[in-house]
């Protein structure tokens, strides 16, 4: 059994009868969410761009990397594209697939889908949701790594990405 | 104005009226979580001690650190002592402040406090929720950024919690 209680933009909460491997009958409380694409763009100077976003949910200006939720059934790479080019103004002729994270596994099932995007062309086709107030900056990785240490970067999709670029030798 | 819509376990589902920077006035769904702690138990070895943990909103068994949420007003260096305890049976005698991550600014206001902890000591006190099904896995550093690369672990708080440990000297 899985029923709806309520929905907003493309998510859902849902109540769902789950059999845990325990063979345990429970009821489960999760967020259904289409996923979403992170992209890490880097400039031919090695610079990194990111959004400096006002989230009302923490009521909190944060820095992060450019990122965007699936629109129906749409494939994450072309998610990531469409959500660079609205999100900063840059379009980029190479996008490499990181692999996904999971944000929050404990009670959301979305995915975040990650890539590095290279060959950077500013196009200033921004387009932004109504709730959203966006600016665009580029730092270097020495200044990104700084601002992870002392607390200025706080959200773990930003944080893991980098790692996953930074172990997969990208960066 | 703020609305609960929806209450289970400590987290609340919110309609809140929110004031943008730009003035602009808008409603705004978010999930209301009292924040958690995540720990990063490292062995005298120089070993991570992990949970196999399976997640019912994804149907998945994920490699995580441990982690868990505030009870109440709980304090989050409380939060982790516990938490570490209950889910991986050992305690530890030194605990020190990574930092916060926040793991879903879109639609969460959940805050995770990050902590390495060392000179672990096996108790044997575990204690799980219902929902939850946990072993515990004990990984070189080495092993676990291997996982992470090959797309084992997808943890965000994971990923993010060891990279801000590598960053800070810790590991």
């Amino acid at each position: 059994m899985s029923k709806i209680i309520h929905k907003w933009k493309q998510i859902s909460l849902i109540e769902e009868d789950v059999m845990l491997p325990t063979g345990q009958a429970i009821t489960h409380t999760t967020i259904h969410h289409p996923g979403a694409a992170v992209i890490l763009p880097i400039t031919a100077e090695g610079e990194i761009v990111l959004v400096h976003q006002f989230r009302p949910s923490l009521n909190k200006w944060l820095l992060e990397l450019p990122a965007g939720t699936r629109e129906g059934n749409e494939e994450p790479l072309c998610c990531a594209k469409r959500e660079l080019e609205e999100e900063t103004g840059f379009s980029a002729e190479k996008f490499t697939s990181l692999g996904q994270v999971t944000p929050l596994a404990g009670f959301c099932d979305e995915i975040q889908y990650l890539f590095v995007a290279e060959k950077l062309n500013k196009t200033n086709r921004y387009e932004c949701d109504e709730d959203e107030v966006i600016e665009v900056v580029t730092l270097s990785i020495k200044q990104l790594e700084e601002k992870i240490v002392d607390g200025t970067i706080t959200d773990a999709k930003t944080i893991a990405c980098l790692s996953k670029a930074r172990l997969c030798g990208y960066i």
